[in-house]
């Protein structure tokens, strides 16, 4: 079924130890795109410039990605410059300019308006509801993803958009800020009076922990030799996750726990090269094989 | 099958945001010796001062744990004080007194010495090594914990002792401080040349991850509403993880990943109480029923 997600296009620029490239596309709607599609249709909102170019379109046409809602805005696009520590788990923002991701003010084609699976990446909570508002019908399911910025700036208008939200994916820190609540199943119990019946705590090279109000379920990250670019992997462990979830039709505990698994395979093949470079070649097949390698990792018999 | 632990015992007082106490029972190989008691016969090697009463002794007596080799010293028992911060994840050393255990040099009793299973608790490597050769045979298996003191600053005495050695279990700052590689997989492999064939990462709340030559298994800490003292988690995860394996009498691919669940299981129980409050009165039932619950936490179909 037709998953939508709505958010940010951009260029980055990267460097690593690994080596740095200077402009490569980027933008959570970009790595989450291009994860989903490899599960089900993806339909696109987002905002470029007139520095986007056909091949940078081509990138997200390739994998048959809708991008009739993906507007052209006269300036320049989204662009962010980051650079990664020797170990790779800091990083620090040398260039954030928003340009016509400033105005981004998110507009529905009419034929993304009965989308039943919906992503809203990390933008303004305002925003986030008035995508929702767009809808024809109720989606069948909606998850958000927000960062420190909105919780500290915007919190009531965030309440109001959990509200509308089955499902919050936010790291350790977040879950902690929105909740005023370190430990993280208590912070879960707050979450869940918001609206959410779900949290998911992505926690990086920790793998990711669901907190559904029957269950837990944890999944580890997939351990590499060889970690070229961490930048991407929450929006395509979110890609992978809502992809699965939005291919499966029926969203039960079981297609949730799976929906982990293939969220954490996902991210694990982005962060094996720079960008999106390995999203742009990644097939089901390799997906599959390592979420059976995530089996093997996690299975055990008492 | 019985199990030798070697290490310290020690009297800790601790100051969490959850209460204080001012002395209660510690050391590695207190938490060691009565996390595995649930497992296995346990023989501890040990050293205590004047102080070190009958009550305290109790503790351990009643989980029968063979208290031949607790050496008694004139002088006071190793002493420790610390206090968590707020969300419990720093902890700053108030007292740190050595006491009869500067001069520990552990004696293993005639008894001991056939032990198949030994565990080389955080000491001196040079200790740890004499440890093996009072030993009249060779033991199964041999595991070693270390930090970063002994890696700084007896590095040579330390590659010895790890040639006599199976499994290391270390935290990932240690794993990455021995062989000055960042990657916990690369970092495994440089281990594997210094003689364990098994790496067990401790990852505190995050769980732990086991490099094997086959293969990797990852288990996540099981998630708390409370956790009251993190003091001994990690100790009391080999214990689980040690005592489970002499049990087992076997050590394949799936012995090894049942051991992580039972460290890990008995490391979330140890934490919710303080001191070794928790593991007075745990039982196996407990733990087999917890264990049950790691399953569901990480258990899915594909």
């Amino acid at each position: 079924m037709s998953l939508l997600v709505v958010g940010s296009v951009a260029f980055d620029a990267i460097e690593t130890p690994h080596g740095s490239v200077p402009r490569t596309l980027g933008g959570a709607a970009s790595y989450f795109a291009l994860a989903a599609s490899n599960f089900t249709p993806v339909r696109l909102v987002g905002v470029v410039g007139d520095d986007f170019g056909k091949q940078d379109e081509q990138i997200l046409r390739r994998r048959r990605i809708d991008l009739e809602g993906l507007e052209r805005a006269p300036g320049k696009t989204f662009f962010w410059a980051g650079r990664y520590n020797q170990n790779m788990n800091e990083r620090t923002t040398l260039v954030t300019e928003l340009n016509v991701f400033a105005n981004f003010n998110p507009k529905l084609p009419e034929s993304y308006r009965d989308s039943p699976y919906v992503f809203l990446a990390n933008i303004d909570p305002t925003l986030q509801r008035s995508v929702l508002q767009q809808a024809r019908r109720k989606p069948k399911l909606v998850a958000l993803d927000t960062m420190n910025y909105w919780i500290e700036r915007t919190p009531a208008e965030l309440r109001e958009t959990l509200k509308h939200t089955q499902i919050l994916m936010i790291n350790d820190d977040e879950t902690r800020q929105i909740t005023g609540e370190h430990n993280l199943l208590r912070a879960a119990k707050h979450i869940f009076k918001m609206g959410p019946k779900t949290l998911v705590i992505k926690r990086g090279e920790h793998g990711a922990l669901m907190v559904h109000n029957r269950f837990l379920f944890s999944v580890p990250a997939f351990p590499l030799e060889e970690v070229h670019d961490p930048t991407g992997a929450g929006d395509s462990f979110a890609g992978g996750f809502m992809g699965y979830l939005a291919s499966a039709g029926s969203i039960t505990d079981e297609s949730l726990k799976r929906a982990m698994v293939y969220g954490s395979v996902v991210g694990s093949f982005t962060v094996e090269r720079f960008g999106v470079d390995r999203l742009k070649t990644l097939t089901r097949h390799e997906i599959d094989a390592r979420a059976k390698l995530f089996s093997r990792l996690t299975a055990f018999k008492l």
